[in-house]
């Protein structure tokens, strides 16, 4: 990695005590240094870069005005919060985010005094905060700040609003920052997307309504024995200049703004005048995603997670080890949907706010109004495709699997007690490398595999993921597909979808003594292994389970009886996933086959390269080989 | 049962086809007449009764206006739903309502078209009837209406606003309808409900709002060419009257209401007015629960489940076959709560609007502050814990089992990576019996058990569950306590809780050839049939194993040297639970023991009483004796 010069006032600036002191120039300067900062490493080691330049202005600000942890901070979904990484004492580490034993993408506990708590997921910050607000009620400490940093994307998932419900009946001490770019990840969706923009354009409003609030007396404490009378003036200025604001004021949040988040000047003002105000209260800032970085603020969807750049014009790169130049599982699905949709026009896809993420950009232009992004809200995203299937269309349910660990219940209560023929396309699944723990797709297998009626598919690579595709559209059932993140393994030729038997395991190699049964795309390592074992004169069975359920129980059994060892291997959780699927039929049949069961661990797995990751957890070529040695 | 007398309307309706031709008159007497049959029938045959003595107006006039299911009627959560089920061809099944083989207390698609979609959980409504409506879109067939009827307190639910947040963005053709009794189960609680209440209370606005919306066309086309000057008139005099009632406008839905929704002919007028109005919209209608019978209106929450009562008085009658006063293990549960919250200031309890179901009513009494109902939000009930642990306070987080299926990402992201010593007490686990599908904990161990750093434990008996509360108090780790609905097992005599040994099982009976190993309260369905067994001279060996995880390696070492053959029993799914957890570890340890796993099968569960439900899954006492002499 290049060498990474800091500005000056960012060499001395290493935590947050040392931001306290600084003048409001040099406050200025910091913003500039610390956006120049995340810029230069970032385009040398990727991550998310479009939603941490919007952040700058309002972390340096928050690390001026409180004192974190004393004061706890949660930055929701969190990958805005690079600034706050840099500014925390993570400066030099920071070089390495999401690297493996670098500090993650995201806020973590263990990893900082300074991360009040972890997130990832997306809409948690406001419950946590109030939690915290009321436990300090609670052990009678009523001085903290408690500061929820939240986007407009994340503000509609249900638990956000679930949050302000609750705290709105309550005196917590609790701040709510909605940091409104008007883009979740894709273009922000519904309808509270369009009432943000409508507050936020709406800007006589509330230049009067401040005008007013000043000469009432403002933030003193005489306001409050008047509060109904002037709340109701407020309400009726904004309801003439069509303000309409009281969406959070229903739910009895105070609100204020919107104001310029990327104004360091303005922010800081209205931060300290904040401090004096008790009780919920939700400060609307306006920023700008990409700030500073022209390409991004252009471009935020693809700067979103841009890659390797050129830190001064913002141009991607090609990744360098990247020779070849093969298509990522994301854009087979979405090219493979778009083939289905225009044969069969009973297929809708549904997506919580990750189109671009998903490879749907295809099906949104080609079928528009079949194509539903429901905004960050996994729970809807599920029920809505079961009413979907309910009247004849055919869903296919597009989610990341560790975020549809959300829409749980709904799988189970909306769709498999319904025997509702919905697809879940459980994309990320597996380790997904460095977004890190709250973003494995590693408990899927597992979760969905005790929800009753439903068929567990996980295809061996792109090429059958079509076939699953297709399986799936036909089959009448509840139906789940998951597959990786990131390249294909062949070159993906054009591949004419071929309905695969439901419940049908292939036989890829036959050998003696162990047999391989691998579930999904670790396959390829399976094959590999294979492969080198056989330069070593060992020859395996290899079998590529296709479907955790129905188990393919003729294939298991002529397995049991041609070989007396099984190693299953599978990129998901052993605790309920298909090693003990496996175990639990040889040991209902009476057989005698041992067992030796590859996957993840009991235990939450960091951040890192994928191939650091599946080493690290035995799941690698090199450790399934190693496995089937040990057994000889 | 005694017999139960018709009304003369009601006598000649059996489907809504019965009900289109019927005069106003005749309406008003088959509201009646529906209201005294359901009254009729729920006091010799429990269920949920206070719900839907309200909603039998808005049932009549749906059935006369709609035609469902060609429209499309969805009742949120479902308890509301049976003057519906009564008026749906299922009026004589409808006296066996919830016991085996009658008609689910809740609507469901199997069991009748009228039933658009099935519900049990809250908050589904929205998303499944924007679903059916712009499924329709896609079809083209744009004449058919959707309806959902959602609860006020239902509305507090995250995937709710979410759906909301959706439809907003749409112009699909759905109704919403706000079934406002001020109570969800509970009284209600959060904002949100405050904010009905003064809308509720604005009648004066609403009556201005009327006269001018009449006057300005009221819903005539030409209304929508000037919609936005009209909007910002309306907008501008509610806020005058403080109504407020845009919360549902800044979400673009229309807002209409509050109208007396048990007023039959308001209601008729008022639906049919909507008939004519395209987009989303919502009606709010304020209706008492418990209509018709004065105990019930005066004590809708003890109504809401009554249980066996005098149809004419309302007068609360003993379960006859309860001979024995034994108490309910809520009643154990929230006993010992107070008593550790008394001896531990840190203690906080948190109910997602079951205060009363999980027996918390004494916490709030005697720890107002230190309580927490947070509504019908389990995701943030969760990440909301999390957040109160954050800051030292230990809290235990009270859900119903099959609720919390609903807060199983949070338990992963927000709990279980941080390692947060959140005590989760999962109520109602096991078969709950009468309530169905729907709500039958039986998926909580196999979920919580692929969950990493959480101890997941399940007490025998009510006894056990004082000791593991105590021991997950000062576990200082996540920890998962489940037990059953119902009444308790012994006497309940004082006990003085102890602390248990993390992770520790318990030798209850020494024998040869077979031990039982049972988790949670089934233990007691073990030990009868241990007794049973040995009045035919078999001795088997009991062990109660309390923790699914941490698993007791150490007694299990044990039972497989000394016997040959192992029964699991648990009252959860098989697949990922302890019958598996055992299995696997079985075969890890290469030992040759033979294990045979009782639980429940790969299926749903439908509903009727928990004895006859055991039976059906082989989880009775006298299963597990024929299990065992099988083996012999």
């Amino acid at each position: 990695m290049k060498e990474i010069v800091e500005g000056n006032i960012l060499k001395s600036v290493n935590s947050p005590r040392d931001i306290k002191s600084l003048s409001n120039a040099q406050l200025h300067e910091l913003c500039s240094d610390v956006r120049r900062y995340i810029i230069e490493v970032l385009s040398e080691n990727p991550g998310h870069l479009a939603s941490s330049l919007g952040t700058v202005e309002l972390s340096v600000a928050i690390h001026k005005l409180f004192d974190i942890p004393k004061d706890t901070l949660v930055w929701d979904v969190g990958h805005q919060a690079y600034a706050h990484k840099v500014l925390t004492e993570r400066k030099e580490k920071f070089k390495n985010i999401r690297k493996i034993n670098g500090p993650s993408g995201f806020p973590r506990r263990k990893e900082s005094p300074y991360d009040s708590f972890g997130t990832g997921h997306a809409s948690t910050s406001i419950s946590a905060s109030l939690g915290m607000a009321l436990a300090d009620k609670i052990k009678n400490e009523n001085k903290a700040y408690h500061i929820a940093v939240i986007g407009d994307g994340s503000m509609t998932g249900g638990e956000a609003f679930e949050a302000l419900n609750h705290a709105g009946s309550t005196n917590a001490n609790l701040l709510v920052i909605l940091n409104d770019n008007g883009i979740s990840i894709d273009e922000g969706v519904g309808a509270l997307g369009q009432y943000l923009t409508k507050i936020t354009t709406s800007r006589t409003y509330n230049r009067i309504k401040n005008r007013i609030w000043n000469a009432l007396g403002g933030n003193k404490d005489e306001y409050n024995t008047h509060r109904t009378f002037f709340k109701r003036i407020l309400f009726s200025i904004k309801s003439w200049f069509g303000g309409r604001s009281n969406f959070f004021e229903a739910l009895n949040f105070r609100y204020f703004g919107p104001i310029d988040g990327n104004d360091l000047d303005q922010v800081l003002k209205t931060l300290q005048g904040l401090k004096t105000i008790n009780g919920p209260k939700l400060l609307h800032i306006i920023t700008k995603k990409g700030k500073g970085l022209p390409a991004a603020e252009n471009n935020p969807t693809t700067y979103h997670a841009p890659g390797l750049f050129n830190s001064e014009t913002g141009a991607l790169e090609q990744k360098r080890t990247d020779k070849e130049q093969r298509k990522k599982f994301q854009e087979i699905f979405g090219g493979t949907l778009v083939e289905l949709a225009e044969k069969y026009d009973n297929i809708a896809c549904i997506t919580p706010a990750m189109l671009t993420g998903s490879g749907l950009n295809a099906m949104r232009e080609r079928f528009p109004d079949r194509t539903f992004d429901v905004g960050i809200a996994e729970e809807h995203a599920v029920t809505f495709s079961a009413g979907l299937s309910v009247r004849g269309i055919v869903p296919f349910c597009c989610i990341y699997s560790s975020f549809l660990q959300r829409g749980f219940d709904q799988i189970i209560h909306d769709i498999a007690l319904q025997k509702l023929p919905v697809v879940l396309c459980l994309d990320r699944a597996g380790l997904v490398g460095e977004d890190g723990a709250t973003h494995h797709g590693v408990f899927d297998l597992a979760y969905l595999n005790m929800v009753p009626d439903m068929v567990v598919s996980a295809p061996k690579d792109e090429i059958e993921l079509q076939d699953m595709m297709l399986t799936a559209y036909h089959s009448g059932k509840p139906f789940s597909i998951r597959y990786p993140r990131g390249k294909c393994f062949n070159d993906c030729r054009t591949h004419n979808p071929q309905i695969i038997e439901e419940g049908r395991a292939e036989e890829v190699l036959k050998g003696e003594k162990v047999a391989i049964l691998s579930l999904g795309t670790i396959f390829n390592n399976a094959k590999q292994a294979a492969e080198d074992l056989l330069k070593e004169n060992i020859t395996v069975g290899l079998y590529n389970m296709r479907f955790l359920k129905p188990l393919d129980t003729s294939v298991l059994n002529k397995v049991c009886s041609d070989y007396e060892y099984i190693v299953t291997v599978e990129d998901g959780a052993l605790r309920g996933g298909f090693g003990w699927t496996v175990e639990d039929y040889i040991m209902k049949s009476n057989l005698k086959n041992k067992v030796v069961c590859l996957g993840i661990q009991d235990g939450f797995v960091e951040h890192g390269s994928v191939d650091e990751l599946q080493r690290l957890c035995n799941i690698d070529a090199e450790s399934i080989k190693r496995t089937v040695i040990n057994l000889y």
